[in-house]
């Protein structure tokens, strides 16, 4: 049915939509490549079974135009999305459930290599997604395909995450350089005529999250995903009633990324990143986790980025000159936007 | 803020974003009225502790037009449908997690009417929804709000229903009227110039099964949500390879949802219904299964509406006339789209 494109029928209940589940959907994301027996098309709800330890729930939307882009594609993205969130409260994702909103007209190939995109991340990820459902927007009431996930994970014992865990004297990480995902979603869409070989860093981070969370002295971790850097910087200093010290000229930014923010005036700090974590550790843990961080191939630019402290509840930046600015949070958008 | 609209700053992860999670999403969902510890908006992923038993996860998405109609709106069926998903595999449901893709242009007032109706439902069945995600769709690339939840539900010890029970000699239960739903939205939306006091039938079935589930004979339980009674048969025929006798005079149709259906040419049985069961059970338990349910009041219509044979895999149904007709499987949209 590679050759098709989806239309109403294939979201009414009927043969089409079956057709569609059971010759997209299950085809792949249980398939001789992967083993997924606890996904059943027959049944209304999934049967799991978890490891004992703390169970964390979360889920995330996904839009994204283009939905393929150098590095990834909204499938990946969905898979990563959610599961990250579950690796960054230190837990390791077990299930996924996914939601798909497609829209009439939407090619069937499309949607079908997005479906092997979803399966073999979540294989790379060690999750089963275990149940789903499927909805069809009438044309021109969508933008092509929207995802959901949702997820369950389980923290070992003795990981303690928290954002209340954050104190005055902690050190901020970054595990490698920020904005690649913003900015290679903006070159795949937008005729700037600029190329370049930027991919998204859109992966897992369970690696990274996995060497550190049972570390002492490791507080807090977040993946600065919408908003970027500069967003869970606001979101830390919002709870806590700290202020947060920047370091610019330790933050890691690749070349292409900065002269392309540079040429349209966009911070690099407040793009999306979505293979990235954010550590806040105590000062006497920091070297320790950036050295388990670089010897991750994930985690080679890893940089030590700022302080946190008592002050008032703001984020400032020290520049390469050494003067200091506030980094507003985010108001109306003055990015293009990605997700 | 409730006389805004939406714009896309409140999706971009920054203070609008999180304004609207704190003063729509968060102050109903966790507010004086509905104790909900859980929903922590500072953290990644939420906490939650399962009873024993088997633990069951699912998802679903929504999307219908009109957004608000008589008897629900599409909160309630987001609540309604997960839940419901876990109630007819046995299951008390426990958590819910909540997805929004927004359209720009969206009224808040809106947002907030079904942001308080998906609390207040939550609240009756039962669950708590412990986490969230917001996305804002360009004007133009969403029909105004769909919503995706998942649900993680527990069944008590002795609970066992699944498809593969389903024997030769099964009867078929209703748990109440359908079509109901099918026919309000379609009511509230299309400029038929009909007008009636029908109301959606949307409403947890938790009553209904948890007052069969551990009764011997109770072999499969189904909610005919998109594509009605007919695909439910369907689908059971579909996996069991057996042929399902339906008894047309039997089937309970509300005479104004009958005279609708006439005047526009549907037929009932694949219309949707958002708030009965279907029962699959032995022989000698039908009569026990129907009077439980008739002592409820949402069972006050439950009905034995067909049988289970050995045969051909498909769905027949005996007329008023005595004649015997194929019900064939839902193909090509007949239906006006409510789901």
């Amino acid at each position: 049915m590679s050759g098709e494109k989806i239309s109403l029928a294939h979201g009414n209940g009927g043969k089409h939509m079956r057709e569609l589940i059971e010759n997209v959907f299950a085809r792949h994301l249980n398939s001789d490549h992967i083993e997924n027996p606890h996904l059943d098309t027959d049944a209304d709800a999934a049967t799991i079974e978890l490891p004992p330890g703390k169970t964390l729930f979360t889920t995330d939307g996904f839009i994204v135009q283009p939905m393929e882009f150098p590095g990834g594609d909204i499938g990946s993205l969905a898979v990563h999305g959610t599961c990250n969130d579950l690796a960054v409260s230190g837990a390791d994702p077990y299930f996924l459930t996914l939601n798909a909103f497609i829209e009439e007209g939407t090619s069937i190939a499309l949607l079908e290599r997005l479906v092997k995109s979803i399966a073999r991340n979540a294989k790379d990820s060690g999750v089963s997604i275990v149940a789903g459902d499927t909805k069809v927007l009438p044309r021109g009431q969508g933008g092509g395909i929207y995802l959901a996930t949702a997820g369950i994970g389980v923290c070992p014992p003795g990981v303690t995450i928290k954002m209340s865990n954050i104190q005055a004297g902690d050190h901020i990480l970054v595990s490698g350089p920020v904005g690649d995902h913003g900015v290679a979603v903006m070159l795949a869409r937008e005729a700037f005529g600029m190329r370049g070989d930027l991919k998204s860093d859109a992966a897992s981070v369970l690696p990274l999250t996995r060497a550190i969370r049972e570390l002492d002295g490791l507080h807090f971790m977040r993946d600065p995903t919408r908003g970027g850097l500069a967003t869970v910087c606001h979101e830390i200093s919002l709870a806590t009633g700290l202020q947060i010290n920047l370091h610019g000229p330790s933050i890691p930014v690749r070349d292409p990324v900065q002269s392309v923010c540079e040429i349209l005036g966009y911070d690099p700090l407040y793009l999306a990143c979505e293979g990235r974590v954010v550590a806040i550790v105590a000062a006497e843990a920091a070297e320790k986790v950036l050295t388990i961080w670089r010897t991750l191939p994930q985690g080679k630019m890893a940089a030590d980025v700022g302080t946190i402290e008592q002050g008032v509840a703001r984020v400032q930046i020290e520049t390469e000159l050494g003067g200091n600015r506030i980094l507003e949070e985010l108001e109306d958008d003055p990015l293009p936007r990605i997700c």
